[in-house]
């Protein structure tokens, strides 16, 4: 009954909602890119300032980076900690959105209306979800359902710096029965899920240095070594004809998927044809011997993703460049050690850069795979909702991307947490042209609402 | 007794002759970059007006792309055509640049003053040597030396796109006894040099295009095709273990050094230590079983120039870019055929790009290799006045750059052209803090003075 007219409650201000939305995604809050710091900060308080109007103690936690968000508030229930992150991908190639990134707008979509911004989907769009059905039911209850810890963290898009100190110097206050995380989505668009396997990821950028300088190509061309050719060689060499990674004891911790897994993977019936479709490709580009869905979700991976080195401008330079440079990541699944992996790849690097160039190596984050345990009963109360909501069964999945603060609540604080969200695969979050369904995030608001009525 | 009082003013006028060089390098006639066209116009009138001060009836010729500068002046004596190029490369990276590269300023260097600017030695600062020898030659005699034709174009540092159809239309207004190209250097810095043997240069840029929009690397990552990946195996695969171009066809016309030309190099004692470590390097890194002289100045070459693709600012950023891109120049020798190689290298990299991707290909500029006659009577005079100038015997050198126009004067308008100049291997021509040697600029001068004196 009550349920019932908080969901009338959600429905009645979507309207609203969409505006306090629209004022956090009008905030540029990049955070791999110095110069949007203070914007950083600004979504920060932000945040603060909803959570207060909400009722919680409020408070936005400065940290060598960008500030932490953490409020208390309600009583009783079980004690569930919410996280979600404010801060957001880059937005280069700035030519290839249709407006800017940072001034949001209602838009038709394949699947109804879609809020296009920069962070709509990644995870501002998600994060307001859970805020959303909060404001719903204490509008109807006048109260929270239950004791709440809500941490927002605004590094995520940058290898989170600043997240482990912060959690062990603020555990207690941290610590709870479980974490609810939002930044995934639904499987194939429909289904709702909940993620229990996260790959991990290791990022390193790498610097080849040749001459002092650049060259004239054709004064030293053939005699002067080129920097991109052996960078390139290296990028090259990481895979082999299969698509297997070359790393010496990058498989490491790596084991077969269970057959139990592998059946139920075998029934969600991936549409890989589609999936790929729906960017252009056709053709499985991973190792030969492995399915689409373990390609993505139980695979490990080495993605180079960006190279510059040269003339790269308009026209051309026959220039023989002092140095190329690339960004490489790595997607880690099962045991894989990331500290391991780094000085591997980074030996492996070393032994074929030429004895008279230098190569340097900047580290990027590391974080291992996770696998969720999902003893709590909220999940089995989370899946119920999802289906109540959906209509649709709701699973337990993978996921290829890298969530690391899932494993951090188990290592440092001994939490479980549950990951479900609502984006959809054509979110083109990290991508230009980012947007969240309208569906999404209503649908996505009234499922917390059903979930935080079965826990209250 | 006259070349004497030539030699004399030439010495006396340095300071004014600067002044003349440093106005003309003040203008950033770039012409590969669009933004830079009405700069390069305004190098070609500034020549123009310097010219008819001189007492040429020149001028400034539209062409489709930037104009190129035509006089003629003096009678009587061999009809000799000067050439030389106005336009500069990009200066690009700007922040390598100890100063504004178009605020010429005289600095100390290694071998005494040196001319601080983009352009300064190639091509400004030696095509004015001719000039100011004409200066002096005329304030002393009261005319020009001999009949002249003065070409300068504004095109050669980005493929010279209307040389050819010009030289066509104005075949009869160029066409002369002999082509002078002042756009060489001394041979190791100290020994003067008449280049007759030129490679040729190949220009191709590459784009490889995989997903119609950058991804995530997370949830597509394994999966989707990553177009860094299809590139750098492309580059890599350009060169085998031994340094040899792998591409089909590639050495066809290219043939042995003749023994006398390999004995003549070997007397020249090549000190290829002090070359590549004048810039940092130590390991020579073409073919394993060539000589380094061989490596750049009889043996062809591929060099990636310049390569981009994904996330290149700073800080991390885990997406699976939609597009990957090269620039790519072949130096060319013997009788290697341009187009035919742009052919079989844009089959080879069909061959390599799967079914699911594309490739694009954007050619720039192609010239065969160059070896010139040295029949006429002029160059055993220059190899006198070189020897009488800088006290040092003058060799007939290989050169690893392109210049295509040399090539051109024989094809277009049947003439021979002799390559004489004077910059140094520490010129950083097509690098930041480009220089030209006060020493190189005026004893340059003072050649021409002593060649003329013998022609005329």
């Amino acid at each position: 009954m009550s349920l019932d007219a908080v969901l009338k409650r959600i429905d009645d201000e979507i309207p609203a909602a969409l505006d306090r939305l629209f004022d956090l995604l009008r905030i540029p809050s990049i955070s791999t890119d110095p110069a949007f710091k203070a914007d950083c900060a600004r979504a920060a308080d932000w945040l603060v300032d909803d959570l207060r109007s909400l009722g919680f103690a409020a408070a936005a936690h400065a940290t060598p980076g960008h500030p932490m968000v953490v409020a208390q508030g309600g009583e009783g229930g079980p004690h569930l900690l919410f996280y979600g992150h404010y801060d957001v991908q880059p937005v280069d190639p700035l030519s290839l959105w249709d407006r800017d990134p940072f001034d949001p707008e209602l838009q038709d979509g394949a699947r109804g209306k879609v809020i296009r911004a920069r962070g709509a989907s990644d995870d501002k769009g998600q994060l307001m979800t859970f805020l959303e059905a909060l404001r719903a039911w204490k509008a109807v209850h006048g109260t929270l359902p239950c004791r709440l810890t809500i941490f927002l963290e605004g590094e995520e898009e940058s290898g989170s710096p600043s997240l482990i100190p912060f959690m062990r110097e603020h555990a207690d206050a941290l610590r709870s029965d479980l974490a609810l995380i939002c930044d995934t989505g639904l499987f194939q668009d429909t289904a709702p899920a909940i993620v229990t396997m996260l790959r991990g990821l290791l990022g390193e950028e790498i610097v080849i240095r040749a001459a002092s300088k650049d060259l004239h190509s054709g004064m030293f061309g053939g005699l002067a070594r080129n920097p991109i050719h052996v960078l390139s060689k290296i990028l090259a060499d990481m895979h082999d004809e299969t698509g297997r990674i070359t790393i010496p004891g990058f498989y490491d911790g790596v084991s077969e998927l269970p057959e139990a897994i592998r059946a139920q993977w075998q029934n969600l019936a991936f549409d890989h044809a589609k999936f790929l479709g729906d960017v252009g490709l056709s053709i499985p580009a991973g190792e030969e011997d492995r399915t689409p869905l373990e390609m993505i979700w139980s695979r490990p991976t080495a993605e180079v993703n960006g190279v510059t080195g040269g003339y790269t401008g308009d026209g051309f330079k026959t220039v023989l460049p002092g140095e190329a440079r690339a960004k490489v990541s790595f997607r880690l699944v099962g045991q894989q050690d990331p500290q391991a992996i780094r000085e591997a790849f980074r030996d492996w690097v070393r032994a074929r850069v030429p004895a008279d160039c230098e190569v340097t190596f900047e580290g990027h984050g590391a974080s291992p795979a996770g696998t969720m345990g999902i003893d709590h009963p909220a999940f089995e109360a989370a899946r119920a909702a999802l289906v109540a909501e959906w209509g649709r069964p709701a699973s337990y999945v993978g996921c290829g991307g890298s969530i690391p603060i899932a494993g951090y609540f188990k290592t440092e604080l001994g939490m479980d947490a549950m990951l479900l969200g609502f984006g959809r695969d054509d979110d083109q979050i990290h991508s230009p042209n980012e947007k969240y369904d309208l569906e999404c995030f209503h649908k996505g608001i009234r499922s917390w609402a059903r979930l935080l009525a079965r826990l209250a």
